[in-house]
């Protein structure tokens, strides 16, 4: 994940502007037509826009789905089909939007970011929809294996998908994108698990890194993912007459997921930063632990290094008898041995009885 | 406590999907059907749910509480005769739902978060309410004691939980699950003061751990608890009819004691953050302390002990008079020891004045 | 204060249960009885509850004060004479509860928490009030020379007190209770002060121990004198008939003294904080000045160790002419130490223009 | 400024207690009588109270400003000409208290904090102004030259001033105090800025102390100063019809001051800790590196001190050929010689390598 | 970016007063006159004031624009002109000002803040507009590049731009003004891309540098650009009739904007504070790799050195068999290399069995 993921023009240019970004290893552009009621539904691959427009006279519902980033004529032809506003058209174009809901004299834009994990790493892919009456049109950049699950579901003769509207439609697919982030939590809830094993055993640099990767895509993740909170909490207040009153019911358990989702995040916030906390101080601890041990070692031979150098002297003994006379004695050299056993067990003794060592 | 808890399927299916996930050495199922007016009160263990159909026409209060977790079978079959919705039910199923309260037709749903003392750990519950205009169906996953109290205060003859209706056993249960908070937290008050006179103290690795683990669980803990708060204030808004007039100045108690619970939990966390710091800066303290003599005494002698190696040196003497005389003297032995004292004592008396010993 | 200062039931007993907590070292019980109008004061110490009520009849204001921790028949006692609430007297029996207001039919019950400094330490009791149309019942733990200062008024002729109602006094009552706030705060201010005027200057062990001790007492503090703004705040929202209009603006003055208190005491937090801050980094500095000085005068004798280490070697010069000359030459000595002296020399130079001595 | 700055009154003490506190070296106290309407102005120094009752009949606005500290009596005087209420009499008198405004009848009483630098340390004075349809008496502690100025664009005929009401010269007054942060937070900007460039050059204990004095010096003006916004706030909403229509627009513009004071205060507290960080890392990164370079040379020169203490020992070369037969090499010397330089050049190779020198 | 930057009037200065600051080396004045409607356009340079009155006459929208810093007289005859507010003109000479809407009569003044790149830095100009039924007064201290972007826009027949009125201008401004957050958050994007590479890789006090300057500079920011959302929040309640309905869909599209933008930013202040904690933690981990490896090389040489210096003493092997009989011994030499080897490799395999190195 990027730090600045959003594509923005240069300033100044007029609202609505659209205007290519160059694709990049971007998926193959696929529209898919839906066209379902109670009884039957067509799905069709690859239509041409033009071929979509007879759908929206009738009473059945059309789900137009957009795989992939949309060329600027592509996204004109529907806009006019669909008589979409250039400002959320823009919006489409202009991918790495924060999740809002627009309100267009009597459509919806609604625009939600959809986290995926990819091997190994979260991915946010931006997922607009426009909601109309009988329709809606769905663009996301990337292919999710998700979309073709309520693709399935629609296929289900007797679904509860296939008998209600377009409304229950839309909340279906901001249910899927929302419950994507569970799946993304619970690895972000594992790799925690994983370095709280690692940060009170041995530490190495690459727990620091790890952790720091976590809050990092926490921290970015938090950003795209709580407006969300906010897109389903405007729908709900079904201010807009597109929204049926049964479906609000719906809306509501798709609410209490994303407040779950966000609570999930600040708790794995709180407990990264905890962890670092930890991280350091245990740190801190092993190298005071070695310090300890070595300097103690290194002060209880200074000394008793000190008292061998004092007996390698050179002054000359035959001068006078007070140069060096215990190097004459008989037992001098067991002497010094028992002074310094001596001094070198009453140091370790006093470290002992003070818990250095 | 787990970083994830929740039970979730994957993203895309329908809403009210109930799949059972495999049954973990979880306790067996129990349900127990009690139905009770200010005059009679009949109990009966293990009943099947047809059995309970006839009890909802009559103007008794009936209870069924059921333990352990759930076959999907048995919640559709209790979903059907009580008229529950499918989309509580999912979430029955799917414990480690936040703890809220739903309103639907004429039934209140509501979730609440139980923490228990298991072997020195907390260990936290879903516990499940259905509530009906004369009747209530609670699911708890574990056996708890505390629900007992409860039905043995049904048993008493003449007590209030008897002669009031099914919101005065739903804010009893409620009552219980809170209370709950009580004793687990004055666990951690004792945990913390145990850890408070550790970190002023001797400092070992293990009060870090100590802390470390208050801290997780607080905010695991707080993450689970703090919804409840909101549960009891929208209960006592009494919105819904189901709740009467007479039984939301005892909800206010609960409320309260809820404020009381999240308080603690707040302070605490304050706490472990102080002792966190205190305990670093003690351990640091110490630390200093070890470094700091040592460090004096190895300065002390590294200068005495150039000394003697200076009058180890074998430049011969018989070349010339300038080669080592200081070798020749007669006192230059006793100079020498002199000599190293002198400079040694004013280090130490330098070092004493500075107060680094 | 101890951490978990709330005295609870077990989890499931119901609502109202008075059980006496065994006391321990509790001030005897006393109970005072103040009957009151503008003309006339009546003060009977040790009276029996039976002997309150004919005074509850009459228009004069009634003051029953009950100090010390009263028994279980007391209260039901007096909760039947006055007409109290069973969930009430609850409280009042496990102390420890938050400042709260709860309005029962034509009564308040108020608890507020009364922080005291008792030989250099923070206690805080609690206080509980009832308060009808024409009577006040008080009840403290604690012996406070506060009550009597009202008392004193109380018997002054003409006094403010005497000439307005039971809600004057409840207010004079609630202003002494948060007034108390100020001498404990003035005496955290000088401690702090204190505190400030150490960390700057020599950091021993025992400042982080204060430290600590403020900032703990801080934390808990905060928690039972924050809701004390609610209280007042409610009152003065007067809801409730019983506090007259011309009170009210004496509310406000005391309202404006626990807003005071708590920003004092946020402002502390902050400072706390800071100190903490500002004492680890100052005894940071003097431990690095300590390592800096001992290890520069390490680092330059260690070369001039190895130096005379190097001549202290016994390669046989008679052998070779290779074998160490330098013991041979007439000046070999002098050379060594002018060589010693200069490296001393230039490492202290350096040392001193990198400004590390 | 100290931390405990309010003057309290003992607990119980009935409100609106008029205490004089023993003046410590406080201005003499002046009171200076100004009453104006457009078309002519009357300045009047020392007088005394009962010389101004005459001029509140009159409908020209009177203005009387008493600096220095009022003693009881004088209060008493002003509150009973001017009918002031006491619980804000008791307010002038224990000064210290939070900025508020509290409406009296028909009457204002503002309390403001107004700062001020004096010799390089900020100050604080309570302003207080009681404000009623054409009067307004104004107390000050402290001679500022500020009423000085206000006092000047009086005299000047045809100024805005003159012509409008009480209300515009209350405006006057709160503006020129509010406006007295703006030279108080120049000061702490150029400190900061100060501050700023020595924490990332060398790093001194006194920079230390002086991030300290800016930060507790934030912290308390911030409790001072926070509450004037409100205060503003509150005359805007225009609730009293004392402040006219045509002023509010001035006090919009006034509030505008205190958010830019407040607004300012936190981006100083947020810089101050953040250069705290920095300094602490500046200081740690700066004693790494003597630690570093110091560490390199004495590990370098340990191992070869070891090999010239090896050739220092005396074992017998006389009794067998095994006892050190390097030292009758004849060309020993110089090997040894050799072997340390290799060995000291590859570690220092090393060290180099690794970055650590 | 300097800390204070608000130019200020000493306290008691009347509100309203113009007093010019010394240019310090400002742009030269440029004032433009551009009027239009749906059908044509005239824009002329360097103007007289009193030339462009004739056309606040006409239904036609009027801009006009003043480049640099204006002169108090200026300021004067363009506020007679176009009846603008004293007040806000004072807002226009004492730039610095924070974001900020005001209603004046038939006007709204707005007080936006323009971030800008210049040579890598960020600056902060100041834009006010004034803007009136069928007309806009713009100011900006400083030559944007996109101010000529929307003359540009302008001057295209059909532009959007063209056919709407004042406050589509307005918007576009206001539009331009926020997205010139863009590419400077970009830029703060980029270096902290670059810091997080650095930081996890070796350390220097260059980067300690770089995290306190974008620390800095957003905190800074902050501080400007916060108050753009309550000014953009305003305008779209809609208040004023001054802002017609088809123009409040393009403010939202602002709005969202300044949103995104405030979430930048925070999240960024966020990324810089984990990365400041990194950054200390992976210096601590460097150093402490350093010291280890360093302390335990001379921990294993301090033994040895002692064993060598204690056969390098001098005790008087003839005086008695007892001293220092070792040094006769024939593999005394030889078996002293192994007691040493033995010492030696017995600390290296303790230390690297507690993986200290």
């Amino acid at each position: 994940m990027a730090y600045f993921t959003k594509r923005y023009h240069p300033p100044g240019t007029p609202a609505g502007t659209l205007i290519e970004t160059p694709a990049s290893g971007r998926l193959p552009l696929q529209i898919r037509l839906i066209d379902y009621d109670e009884g039957r539904i067509m799905i069709r691959d690859d239509v041409k826009v033009a071929e979509c427009a007879p759908f929206l006279e009738k009473a059945s519902t059309t789900w137009i789905h957009v795989q992939g980033h949309p060329t600027e004529a592509l996204l004109r032809e529907i806009g006019t089909t669909f008589r979409l506003h250039y400002l959320a058209l823009e919006d489409v174009l202009n991918s790495g939007q924060r999740p809002k809901v627009e309100p267009f004299d009597d459509q919806l834009f609604v625009v939600m970011s959809m986290p995926e994990m990819r091997s190994g790493r979260v991915e946010v892919h931006q997922v607009s929809l426009f909601f109309g009456n009988n329709f809606l049109v769905s663009f996301c950049e990337n292919s999710s294996a998700s979309f073709q699950q309520i693709v399935k579901r629609l296929g289900e003769q007797g679904s509860r998908l296939r008998s209600r509207g377009a409304d229950y439609l839309l909340y279906s697919l901001l249910d899927m994108v929302i419950d994507q982030g569970f799946p993304v939590l619970e690895n972000f809830g594992l790799e925690l698990e994983e370095v709280e094993e690692q940060i009170l055993g041995t530490s190495y640099q690459a727990t620091l890194g790890r952790i720091h990767s976590v809050k990092r895509e926490l921290i970015l993740l938090r950003r795209l993912l709580w407006p969300q909170r906010d897109v389903i909490n405007q729908l709900m207040r079904g201010d807009d007459a597109l929204v049926r009153e049964d479906t609000l019911i719906y809306l509501r358990d798709c609410y209490d997921h994303t407040v779950q989702v966000m609570e999930l995040l600040e708790t794995y916030r709180d407990m990264t930063a905890s962890m670092l906390d930890i991280y350091l101080s245990s740190v801190n601890n092993e190298m005071n632990q070695v310090m300890r041990l070595l300097t103690v070692i290194a002060t209880i031979f200074i000394p008793l290094s000190f008292i061998t150098g004092v007996y390698g002297m050179n002054f000359d003994r035959t001068v006078s008898l007070w140069n060096m006379p215990e190097l004459g004695l008989p037992y001098g050299y067991l002497l010094i041995w028992l002074v310094m056993a001596a001094i070198g067990l009453s140091m370790l003794v006093y470290f002992r009885r003070r818990k250095w060592i």
